[in-house]
């Protein structure tokens, strides 16, 4: 029989790991129905965690912490409620550290992460995601990885080794621009994102580089970065609706962008998909219940952060780990975009 | 002149009352750039904590708990912003931590945060929200509660004293109801929520009581309380059209029922509001980019997370706390509902 470990203990109480080890240790108080069953289930198998287990447990806190930039944005509660229902097996729990853009903030929570001992750090979003990051930013998050096992998703630091699990952006920006083109369309802008994040400067490269296959022009004056609110899809709409030549088509670096590009077309008395293509990324939950549907490109975002704590699991092990791990993204076709 | 604070000090700094407290206490290290700032400030202002101040600081953690149910709900996302935004001046700094409704969870949260020893405690959803929780779980937030600042959110527990923030569902309600009879429609349906769940029967004790006052009888197959999600409204929507007889409006116990209810409605080739109108509620920021746009009632989320920080921060400053603070709930008319 295999040995029993205290994963099995927490699985078969319905607890966390941190409830079990507090039983162990004693080193926190415990609801008195959940200690007694955890008590009845150490007795059943008798669970005895050797002094190695037992100092390695101690020193476990079962906290798994989690940095995101922008929780109003629903792509990453997504991504985030991926890894929530990935640690519930392992029975981990989890800080969760908004920063709203800020990398100050990002320094505080990774310091705050460091002194509450999580067992390991996600990292999403911010400076991760930076063009250039400053090399002092850089190397604050390679020294917090040389302690506690960290993985960055969808972004990278340059000249580092830190382990990465992303969703390939730029073969999903190709994916949709390859599926406008296939409709006919040759007119076609790109809208938001800021030009300083490499996520904006990949889809771009990815934009480009998908007319210039079919030997199409780019047409700067319609390539709108800006930011990745749904105001700012609205605006710069407006913006390329108010040129005097206009796209057929418009490829967009987020699905709230594309909501809002939607929103300000049918303002403007256009019909999508008849009149105007519109393609967002994400695949956020409501894209396939707003009207028309959004076509889109899924970053499998769920399945983002399933593999990162999957991928963190084995650096918490100590076990062997893929440096990057890159998931498809997948094109989906719904109502915002047809044939021209 | 007035006593420098070490909230003037992180201030000043742009850096965390925590970071300033580990510089003074040397608890944990900070980066060298940003000791040098706030180890300026500090001799600028010639800044001395007196032992109690300094007994006081080395036990704040500057770090505020809050507990959620469902990150994926944007009405969540929205109320923490507004927390986050208001504890911004204060330096302080955050620990989220998402139950996905299970109280076991919560628990654990609550034990987390206990032993992580954050300063106060923001408490939204979950038990708090059951029509009959059970006494266990009760205690066990009145017993955190002794020891830490805590606020409870939209919800409530019986027979305890803890201090609470609220939007009064039951006005906001009548006010959507009153919209809606105002506008000609006597045939009104209700969709979603859990029975189980006082948001579900404050709000159905307004529906019914809107309709009692106007002579208007309730039809009760029209009811058609599920869960608070996108999916739940559009089944029950189609549930409704199925019937024989159908409602000329609906009320959502949420703005995520009424999107998929309406969802529902146009893809049985009904147009909205012109053949049936639909109001929601919360005024999640999405609410106004959609098709047609929500009319909603806004549960001015921002406001809430403000708001409980603020009454926190008066908890743990000692100060003078109302048990009980309540927003007004105010009704937006948007594009779908119209007169009958």
């Amino acid at each position: 029989m295999r040995q029993i470990t205290i994963y099995d203990i927490a699985k078969e109480a319905k607890v966390s790991v941190a409830t079990v080890s507090r039983v162990l240790n004693g080193t926190a108080p415990v609801k008195a129905s959940t200690r007694a069953k955890i008590e009845a289930l150490i007795q059943k198998y008798q669970f005895q965690p050797n002094a190695m287990a037992r100092s390695l447990l101690s020193k476990e806190t079962g906290i798994i912490g989690v940095i995101v930039p922008d929780l109003t944005n629903p792509f990453f509660p997504e991504v985030f409620a991926g890894a929530e229902q990935e640690a519930q097996e392992s029975g981990h729990t989890f800080l969760l550290c908004n920063t709203m853009g800020s990398y100050a903030k990002e320094s505080e929570y990774l310091n705050i992460m460091q002194e509450k001992r999580v067992d390991g750090i996600v990292f999403i979003g911010g400076r991760i995601n930076l063009k250039d990051c400053e090399p002092e930013l850089v190397q604050e998050v390679v020294e917090h990885a040389n302690k506690i096992p960290l993985v960055l998703v969808n972004g990278n630091l340059k000249n580092t080794e830190l382990t990465r699990v992303v969703t390939d952006e730029y073969t999903g920006t190709l994916l949709a621009m390859r599926h406008l083109i296939e409709l006919g369309h040759t007119q076609i802008g790109f809208i938001g994102g800021e030009s300083h994040m490499t996520t904006t400067s990949i889809k771009l490269r990815a934009f480009r580089k998908a007319l210039r296959d079919e030997g199409i022009p780019v047409r700067e004056e319609w390539i709108l970065p800006d930011s990745f609110s749904v105001d700012s899809g609205r605006q710069m709409m407006q913006k390329l609706l108010d040129m005097k030549e206009q796209p057929t088509a418009v490829c967009c670096v987020n699905d709230f962008t594309a909501i809002g590009a939607i929103k300000t077309a049918v303002e403007n008395g256009l019909k999508v998909p008849d009149d105007i293509s519109i393609v967002g990324f994400d695949d956020i939950p409501l894209a396939h219940h707003v009207i028309p549907e959004l076509t889109t490109v899924s970053q499998q975002a769920n399945e983002l952060g399933r593999m990162a704590i999957k991928v963190l699991r084995q650096m918490m092990n100590k076990g062997k780990t893929k440096k990057l791990t890159a998931l498809e993204p997948q094109l989906v076709v719904r109502q915002s975009t047809a044939r021209l």
